[in-house]
């Protein structure tokens, strides 16, 4: 059994944001030479989320009205959380989204539906955050 | 290590739909002759969700309604991604389902709760989805 | 490849409940002896959930406000599924906050961000529950 290990550094300028990371995982399953295997992608932080969707800007802005929906950021006095912080609702909205994927890998690729791509979603940005990409196989 | 892929055909005649495929992935795991592993089980298209729950009609008509409330499929202009489209409620009520579950194998088995079953929820269907089923382990 | 597989018993006094798993999940990974791998984290029960956010009260109390706001408790007879049961809002709790999760193992131990904890989710609770910890890797 092989593994591979990889961080993704990423810095949303704003506070709320849904990045493509297809790319960046598709190349660290590459640089891992596993052909058959599982990788997971997580956010490190409790305040983001990795999910698969559909790489579509409607769906992107649907995606934050409908959170805002579900689990406003404001008035932060609603959460018993915010406080020294502000960022319930990203706690809450991430637990929608997601903080994790697992996806197959076959003959050394990402094995993917016809419109499957891996996103990160930022909900409190403006500050450095990691994606883990941890890869196993053989 | 060894590892085991197999594709699932469905077509659902309704735009929404559960189905229980743990008899179809029971089998996949029985084909893979793997005796301890993880099974990863998702679907392969984005308006679509792997989940486990219970077997229960009453359970998933409450689901349909739940499902309905939170991500209403209409008014259709609700949301940007309609328009060429109508099925950008199916890409939120796949988040609020998943899109995968990763079941752990043991003895050769899914090793499941009591009530555990696995499901593929459609929430876009009248037309040909797959399920990806990747087993590895030893 | 190596596996180990271990149990949790919890019974949880009330019916919803928030319990950092941290501890007995880091302690199974290091009775594993598995250095690079991943840990699957499930509860084994429909009406509960294991996920991974932050151990603050404040936040734990929103959870439980913001999913009584989702999918509330009662009335009981607004949910199909409830008759010899009254549980069905516990089914739905558990699907916002998810069955599972997975985590890295690294250097023989969990690879987490820096406030990553793992919970079990209690939403109907007063009896005898499992979390099944299924470690595999090298």
């Amino acid at each position: 059994m092989k593994s591979y290990r990889k961080e993704l550094l990423i810095t949303s300028p704003k506070r709320r944001q849904i990045l493509n990371i297809t790319d960046q995982v598709d190349g660290a399953v590459r640089e891992s030479c596993i052909q058959e295997g599982l990788v997971l992608v997580n956010a490190m932080h409790i305040t983001a989320s990795v999910f698969i969707n559909d790489d579509e800007s409607g769906l992107h802005s649907d995606f934050e009205k409908w959170l805002e929906k579900l689990a406003p950021e404001k008035p932060y006095d609603q959460y018993a959380h915010n406080g020294a912080e502000d960022n319930a609702d990203a706690h809450l909205k991430r637990t929608i989204m997601g903080r994790e994927v697992v996806v197959a890998i076959t003959k050394g690729m990402l094995d993917f539906g016809p419109w499957e791509q891996i996103f990160y979603g930022e909900f409190d940005g403006k500050r450095k955050k990691r994606v883990l990409i941890k890869v196993i196989g053989k």
